[in-house]
């Protein structure tokens, strides 16, 4: 059998995302962010497409970087206003059966004992289609609504991620044994109280002694998403991440960033075959070449530059209005995020002018690969991508909501099932077993939450 | 036209909430509770029944007061396993069109920041029908969760929950302008900066700078709900609670409860009008008397008493397996949740024995008021408590569910109707308006919320 590609949507619950300015476009639905009937509607239209999971990107900020000012973010509307995206996913979760549902939190603003019992609550109504996408939240704007007085250090806060997962891990996997809940009606016994285990977890960014308030759930962990591209970043997608996100257009960095996952994951005593990693990548289909060519015209039209810079100021730090346009823009380690000061100055050759990189952002599908034409040419070119870099798969990021992806389903997912490399049919299982196979979907033994915690051993620290 | 009575049902997202037992009768269903189909036809009967409201109690701890051990909890399912409440709210709306959703969530253990997003998240997918039972947590085995050597002094979390409230009403009523959104396609306009105001809150217990993330709701601040009889608890309710939760089952306290909330209301420069109360009431209800009464011999033949036992212990923080049947307990104010000890001592003219506590622990609608009869004969009880109290309404517990629930809508609903004194057919409105009346869905300008803080004025602080 040929490899399978996987496939999420990528989405916020908001009028923004990544497509600044598209919210003008006369076709995009954006704006129903606040509907109900939006998000199931997007996630029938996934599920009739067989994607593996609606994966919910969220920021906790605004992004006051360029030109040191909140206006630009607020006026074009890029991520602001911004709902939570948890609560959406209970209602797509009624109408479907298979699709999963990947959402952002923050290790960083969140407690782990409410979080993980909300994880789990949503593991249980969703039947164990659920995945988290761990972020450690590099805005400053974010830190001071959360009373701190400045975002936490880069190091400190994968430092703290760590713990965070190894205490959720606790809840998750070894407070409540599998046979514990008995609801044996004639003895009044609902659980068996030796079967409920405290976790006593006692370190040095978090206490909590549990027991977890949930029972077990289908995947009891969720399943683990993440983005991780500084050194700290990959190393903590290498331990805990079963689907890893890398951004980037340029296939040779791509695949030296899958290699690299797996390689630090086997450290870690991690099998290869427990880690799939999806590219970013936007399609622009259409029956013809030219109907392609003419959307993507179209939809650059609407694209704001301007929105793209400002939202690449905030993730980087760099406030762009700084400079001038012949300035080169060396890359440096910052506090903040530098995924796309990576992604659009490491992955050159050689560093770029400010002028060049307002540009490539002013570009649809600035941030990941592109494919613009018929079904047939997309099909070809993510074959062509999955065998240069390795990758399993695509986030695909949408131009217009639903259009992007009503496309992809009408045209390119029929070519993918035809070519024999995209499944025809879910699988009745939970999202992990969706995306690894399996016959169970709980975490597999070599996982860290597994392999280096124990039950009764409360006091383990996940070490290497 | 008569005296309107409003009507709440009172649940929690567990197999048992306070029917402590009853999840071994054959006709229970709350083990349905992690199905998300049991929570939309409850909601669907609620509606049915023409209620305001599903109010969703919470707990984020375990009860182990009692025998110093959390295994008599554990084991008859006293509130553990439970999962969150706010989770289920989103699929509960997509199946009604007026129905509200109280939720509890604790302002010692949230961020208003990220809350307050949630609320809003919650008020924009339901179109208003958002209300926020606030509670400030009791329970040590909460606080150690959170990392607290203790849980937070009485006084102190009210102090906390003052300011946590300050914050949402910076961020819900003060931050965005109604005309803030304008989606002005032509001119890439989507917000006007100058109508989204940073909050720049910075208090004793809470920094947050703002802006609020979310654009505003229907309601902008979720009704209101709280439930407080200590001294401060009332204060605290008093100050900024739209309907008022009241224990008790003796008419003559339940009325000084009444009357000292709309004093100590009117003290904070709050209409009477502004302030509804619910009474606690357990209804069994059947055709004759005797069917009536036969039901109440058979959940009682359920009910547990070792677990409401267990429950008070808890709430109390009086261990009573410490205590022989003949000591009498006396009430005194605790760091720990006081109204059950109140319940069960103040309430009554004399202090009472631990056994005649127990005993009444034992029984079913040991919390409240409870009604046993014909639908006529509820009716009158009902219609008599409201004289006597000046209560407004009544938050209603199930025996047994959804079935505790059906019998009422099915018989007592319609008496009521036919004495003219509930509702027969909703209003289109919000949460607020249904509870309320009135044109707008928003905050009275009377409420603190309004009247004691002015966009602008960011650093003012509600002080009276």
């Amino acid at each position: 059998m040929k490899k399978q590609i996987h496939l999420n949507a990528f989405e916020m619950n908001c009028p923004g995302h990544l497509s600044h300015g598209l919210w003008a476009h006369p076709e995009d639905q954006r704006t129903r962010y606040k509907d109900l009937s939006y998000w199931t509607q997007l996630a029938q239209l996934l599920e009739k497409g067989k994607f593996d999971a609606l994966f919910l990107a969220d920021v906790l900020g605004i992004y006051d970087t360029y030109e040191q000012s909140a206006d630009p973010a607020v006026r074009l509307g890029v991520q602001i206003p911004a709902n939570d995206p948890m609560l959406v996913i209970p209602v797509m979760a009624m109408v479907t059966k298979h699709l999963g549902f990947a959402m952002t939190a923050s290790t960083t603003y969140e407690q782990p004992f409410s979080f993980a019992r909300r994880m789990s609550t949503l593991d249980h109504l969703t039947k164990g289609r659920i995945a988290w996408n761990v972020v450690t939240s590099t805005l400053q704007s974010s830190a001071y609504n959360f009373g701190l007085t400045d975002s936490v250090k880069h190091d400190e806060r994968y430092e703290i991620a760590d713990e965070f997962l190894e205490v959720c891990y606790k809840l998750w996997e070894h407070s409540w044994d599998d046979d514990a809940v008995v609801k044996d009606w004639a003895n009044q016994l609902y659980v068996e109280p030796s079967k409920v285990n405290f976790i006593d977890h006692k370190g040095k960014h978090f206490s909590v002694p549990g027991p977890h308030l949930s029972e077990p759930s289908l995947q009891r962990t969720p399943l683990i998403y993440q983005a991780g591209t500084s050194g700290k970043g990959k190393e903590l997608a290498a331990k805990h991440a079963e689907c890893v996100f890398i951004g980037g257009y340029r296939p040779e960095v791509i695949k030296r960033n899958v290699e690299d996952i797996h390689r630090q994951a086997a450290l870690f005593g991690r099998k290869s075959g427990h880690i799939k990693t999806f590219g970013v990548l936007t399609v622009i289909t259409g029956r013809t070449t030219e109907e392609a060519q003419r959307k993507l015209a179209d939809y650059s039209s609407y694209f704001s530059q301007e929105g793209a810079v400002l939202h690449y100021s905030a993730n980087t730090g760099y406030d762009l209005s700084e400079y001038q346009d012949e300035d080169y823009l060396q890359y440096t380690e910052t506090n903040h995020g530098q995924s796309l000061a990576a992604l659009f100055t490491k992955d050159a050759a050689k560093p770029k002018t400010v002028g060049e990189i307002k540009h490539e952002l002013g570009q649809i599908g600035n941030r990941g690969l592109l494919a613009v034409g018929t079904p047939e040419q997309v099909a070809d070119q993510m074959e062509q991508w999955i065998d240069q870099t390795g990758l399993d798969g695509f986030n695909l990021m949408q131009v217009i909501s639903p259009g992007t992806l009503q496309d992809f389903v009408e045209l390119v997912v029929p070519e993918l099932q035809r070519r024999g490399i995209y499944r025809k049919e879910y699988e009745t299982a939970t999202l992990r077993q969706q995306v690894f196979g399996g016959t169970s979907g709980r975490l597999p033994e070599d996982h860290p939450a597994i392999s280096q915690l124990r039950k009764g051993n409360t006091h383990d620290a996940i070490t290497y």
